[in-house]
């Protein structure tokens, strides 16, 4: 697996029953997977040469990110490894123009939207669409809300073109809530949908997940999966497949982003589903059949753990763990920084509104935000 | 962790999720456990040297297997490196001859036994106890039923003392099945207690278990429990502690063995319980409040997976998979042998006759009895 993110570090601990041998390509040993990983290449993916020495001897290669050139996939795909998912499904990952226009092509609602040229062009998009506000993304390099601008006006449309990289305009979406439809796809074709999920924002980054999105009419649930297979299908993904989506105010769902990684809107599904998304994912990218993604409760909700002004969480976990003998924590081993995801916690049961207060109470816990 | 084997791994594999660095005293780079953990010391746990230089810098140790010296681990203690299990509560794991006395004491129901000096003294014993057969044990060493001798003339009691190790003899229980009562324990006295189980043996080998044991009256598993809670509290057991049972015909229950860590009668709780075995010791020797030790599905198998005659296993996962995608496998990364234990697979589900069938399946395929 390339990069040493907890991405990276869940899939190894998913592989271990499967009897894997997991080797990691990683930039630092502080990594997260690199601390519990027994094979661990130190070295920059960014290097053709590193990535290829490490990938020899590989079954198959994986990722924890989605920011390897895909001129080096296709190396390596010429030295005869199997990568999964393979460049020119990752290609649609890598780039939003590609990928908007890939969507579009196949006819899976999406945003309207479009390359824009300079801030000009950017407010002359704003008229076609009804006016500003409108969204502003470089159409490479942004996660967690970085790369994505929020433009009222023609002055805010200035600053994405400073990086140089082509940016993509889209329609600002009435959107009650969002949603992801999360999939895994075998390179024989095999695939297995888990229940469309709520993912819940905090200033661009994912904050809860309650899985399934509650109150979701059936038909737009079964719509979401179809979609997520038919993109799956379409790009070629091997592996999982995070579709993100919203819900509009008028009840339709368009397509937000991509991800073809395990992804923060599956990590619920370690404690809540019958098979975890990434031991789906080490599945998947072995081409073995997949498992069961039914869910294991009628609710489960996962809350991410933020960096918060305390660097040790150990004294948090005395009263986190014994307030809540249920309560699964999943930490990164990172250093802990202010607004730094370092963990997350999951919860399951019968009562949704239970279920939300612990895992709330929780992360706040461990963040240090309550002290109760 | 003290010892590579599948314990130390599957422990690894439930300290991630908690953020623990876990260092590791290993034979071999190739044990089960070194494959998967980062930091790994290659030694032997029988040098005093190499374990106090292994522990050093450790929070606390704790073990894979019941084999390091008594006086090795008085020696760490002396170091100021907290051991868990202690050395007072191992002594009973370790000597079958420690452990009979002190439950004896404790009123704790045994089978009649005593130690015997020779082959005249067992004939003696067996006398005693309304004549042959007999169970003979060596005192120290002992597992999945080596040393340990069924005696049913004069002439068997002869082998058992060739050792040089004291015999200790146990009168025939007439038993109807073998329970296991498994709880963890931690330092501050916190303790919960799994389901009782009941756990079939194959030629003295742990085949299957079934979660909860059926039909087992309630009184019956309350006591078992409670008799699990009660050595535990008494011999300073912290971490897990297996009570290895007889259900008698006669309706009463008799404790067989102890172990003092993990134990193969506790592998279903990966997948059949809110807190595995392995996540709660992690949790006991670390002094954190413990999880929940409840069932998640009213029925779970764990059936062995012993090696067979095809030393690749992996073509057999197409099958198992794809037959039962809820199955779990759990794999210790060992090479096959005929006969040794080199998996686990667990299942759950409602109906018991299905779960036993699933799991029993499973096993089979893997070992290659069956092909279909």
């Amino acid at each position: 697996m390339v990069g040493g993110g907890q991405l990276a570090r869940m899939t190894h601990e998913a592989g271990i029953p499967l009897g894997i041998r997991f080797k990691l390509l990683s930039d630092t040993p502080q990594d997260s997977a690199a601390q519990v990983v027994s094979e661990v290449v130190i070295g920059d993916y960014r290097d053709q040469d590193t990535l290829r020495a490490f990938a020899r001897g590989c079954d198959v290669i994986t990722f924890d990110h989605e920011h390897v050139p895909v001129e080096h996939l296709r190396a390596l795909e010429a030295d005869g490894i199997p990568v999964r998912p393979g460049p020119e499904a990752l290609l649609h990952a890598h780039d939003k123009g590609v990928m908007r226009a890939r969507l579009s092509e196949l006819g899976v609602p999406c945003p309207r939207h479009r390359i824009v040229a300079d801030p000009e062009d950017a407010a002359a998009f704003a008229e076609e669409v009804g006016g500003f506000p409108v969204i502003l993304k470089t159409v490479r390099g942004g996660y967690d809300g970085k790369g994505v601008w929020f433009v009222r006006t023609p002055a805010d449309a200035v600053e994405p073109f400073r990086a140089g990289v082509p940016v993509l305009a889209e329609e600002k979406v009435d959107f009650t809530r969002e949603l992801a439809a999360n999939i895994v796809r075998s390179p024989h074709g095999q695939a297995v949908a888990y229940p469309v999920v709520e993912s819940r924002q905090v200033d661009g980054v994912c904050d809860t997940v309650i899985a399934p999105a509650p109150g979701l009419d059936e038909e737009l649930a079964g719509q979401a999966q179809h979609l997520a297979l038919t993109i799956a299908a379409e790009l070629g993904v091997v592996g999982h497949l995070a579709v993100e989506l919203f819900e509009t105010t008028d009840g339709r769902i368009l397509v937000n982003e991509l991800a073809m990684r395990p992804h923060n809107s599956g990590h619920w599904t370690q404690d809540g589903s019958m098979t975890s998304q990434f031991a789906n994912h080490v599945r998947a990218v072995l081409d073995l059949p997949l498992g069961d993604p039914r869910p294991r409760a009628p609710w489960t909700v996962m809350c991410n753990v933020l960096g918060g002004d305390y660097p040790d969480m150990y004294p948090a976990y005395l009263h986190c763990m014994a307030r809540d003998p249920q309560l699964k924590i999943h930490m990164y081993g990172k250093d802990v920084k202010p607004g730094r995801k370092v963990g997350h916690v999951n919860t399951y049961g019968d009562d949704l509104a239970d279920v939300l207060e612990r895992a709330r109470h929780a992360a706040d816990y461990l963040r240090g935000t309550i002290t109760e």
